[in-house]
């Protein structure tokens, strides 16, 4: 095990009826709030109202900033850090997915500044201050509300850019269930396939190859994460699989899988990014397409640890350790398509044509966030076997 | 899954050399720091240097309360509070295991207060302030660096009684495998046991008695702990088993595994409880003769549970299911025998005449931990099963 510090100050509550705490957990902040959403789910499925009173009741003053949309863009989140600077918010409320709860981030740490947050994704300037947060989550995916990471489009540059500081953990996080249950099919399955993603970039990449503590924690957020989005899309208002599917997203990205692993990659999440900022597919749905075929690509350098996981998580038993880790890969690939996650670029619009200019976009990340031996090269040898 | 709330903001710093760390870590809360350790421990192994030498670089001046004992006492933790009044200490910093941590959280909330320690743990006084805690981890056990819960006994009532509040929860607590290599074999499988067994109190009485997540992660924890005490009792050197070991311990009661399970009982501990209040047994030792015994005892009332730990976890296949849990408890008897566990009360010197006088004891701490459905007669006959 490699050295590690930890430390996940983020206060959960869970459960249902949770988001009526919302006012309470951000009333001890101030009185003046940046309520940041999506589009229109939560005014459908009730979460806009609740929140709305729940912030009122505590006494706080509400300023709105609606409308982030998926692979939140930059231009709307100057847009908020200039509301939230005119008037001199004390905390931002985020109430949506991962991509509000990121741009919600990026607003808590532009606010403070006067220079562009853009530099903060560039690595140009770092953050060190920034104004408290809290969430009321209503997608299990990206597991935003519970680390102190974001990911925000640049949609002039296409470029999609990552980054994160203590400072950003959410202090507060209200996780209901119950609001998940009107996430449609196809967002229910991509959201799974996010927060499985985040793990096994850890499990496959850190530098701590097998780690039993780890790769045990990991192997079973994996199963369960699978088991219960194929419970969830069987019954879209089954509480304990919407339940177990939040719960482990938040568990997935809030430290523990990565803790001791030593220097862990995202090269999966790398070139999902350039896919998001060139053709504007969701996250989920583009990591559905990249993972088996990372996977395919890189099975057989770490046969070990793939016969693993394909024993643990997918029940592949028999054959030698090479067989077991191709059938890992195989089972993994039929097991998205069950769950009908598009698995080649082409179920994007995606032509195999754009590969060469994938792989380009996706440098710009990789040497920000120092992919070692990812070259042009093989970005393109991953994206072909996407094609 | 039931409701929840989970707050964990203890900093951990894992890994070699980072015993160091203690004085800045702590010198953010003031100079005065009241030092808590054991017996003569960590002068052998050069903690104690190390911590005093961190210390003092960081400018904090230290007054001394050595001394603690295994199932630490009352008498020792006010004569603790005394010295923290009288030195107006800004904070206490805990080197040792569990007993000794335990014993600086009661003097943390002790020195504030003009009343007894004990009126906390009798649940006649709540804790509403507390020093902050700062703690070196020498043994992988207890878990108590990574929650705001205590144990002490109160020698002249004979009462062992645990209590918690999360302004207990340490400021940061650093783990250095190594500060473990030299810890005797008994008490490296006596730790193991007590981080295992907080793991199965939950897993075994939630009220949510299946809950995927829960379930996984704490089964991958139980799988872990077992075998690396296996490896770090072959080895006591070996960094990895004793690394994991100590992130195990800590991750075994760090509020994860119960999260979601509503209602959880710890009726082991609260018979182990009574053997050391009233024998002084260490801790582990006592809860691995209750261990297979209670599990003895319930295996039948939640045959599908037991028997899904004893698939997971030890590896049972074929048979029913009443079998297979059956097999299960013969196996974790049998494996607490390899590792030298005692698994009888006669290992502990302690006469099948005292299982009255033990039952008795017990009572007082099932009703301050409102154990339901558990009598005297209960506790006698799950004792005589440890006869």
């Amino acid at each position: 095990m490699q050295n590690f510090f930890f430390h996940n100050p983020t206060r959960i509550i869970f459960g249902r009826s949770a988001v009526t705490q919302i006012g309470r957990e951000t009333a001890v902040f101030g009185k003046r709030a940046l309520l940041v959403y999506g589009k229109e789910s939560i005014k459908h499925n009730g979460v806009y109202k609740t929140v709305i009173n729940s912030l009122g009741s505590a006494g706080i003053s509400i300023i709105e900033h609606g409308g982030v949309r998926p692979n939140p863009v930059l231009q709307h989140v100057r847009q908020g850090v200039i509301k939230a600077k005119e008037n001199k918010v004390d905390v931002v409320v985020a109430a949506g997915g991962g991509s509000v709860i990121d741009s919600a981030k990026a607003i808590c740490a532009g606010a403070l500044v006067d220079h562009d947050v853009w530099l903060f994704f560039k690595g140009k300037k770092g953050i060190r201050k920034a104004l408290p947060l809290t969430c009321v989550v209503t997608l299990a995916a990206a597991g935003s509300e519970m680390n102190g990471g974001m990911v925000l489009t640049n949609e002039k540059t296409c470029q999609k850019f990552g980054t994160g500081n203590k400072l950003l953990h959410p202090s507060a996080s209200i996780l209901d269930p119950t609001t998940t249950f009107t996430v449609p099919a196809d967002y229910t399955a991509y959201g799974a396939v996010d927060a499985m993603s985040h793990v096994m970039e850890f499990y496959f990449t850190g530098r701590e190859l097998f780690s039993p503590l780890q790769d045990r924690y990991s192997e079973g957020l994996i199963a369960t994460i699978m088991e219960s989005s194929e419970k969830a899309l069987a019954e879209p208002e089954n509480y304990e699989a919407r339940a177990n599917l939040m719960w482990g997203a938040a568990l997935a990205l809030n430290g523990i899988a990565a803790a001791g692993l030593g220097r862990v990659e995202f090269p999966m999440h790398t070139i999902e990014h350039s896919l998001s900022a060139l053709y504007d597919v969701p996250h989920g749905a583009g990591l559905a397409v990249i993972l088996p075929a990372w996977m395919e690509y890189t099975a057989m350098t770490k046969p070990d640890k793939f016969a693993q996981f394909a024993e643990r998580v997918l029940g592949v038993t028999g054959g030698g350790t090479h067989s077991m880790a191709g059938q890992g890969v195989s089972r993994l690939r039929r097991w998205l398509e069950k769950i009908n996650c598009p698995t080649r670029l082409a179920n994007l619009g995606i032509p195999t044509a754009a590969i060469t200019e994938i792989a380009e976009n996706a440098l710009a990340l990789a040497r920000l966030w120092r992919l070692r031996d990812y070259s042009r090269e093989k970005f393109e040898a991953i994206l072909k076997l996407c094609a």
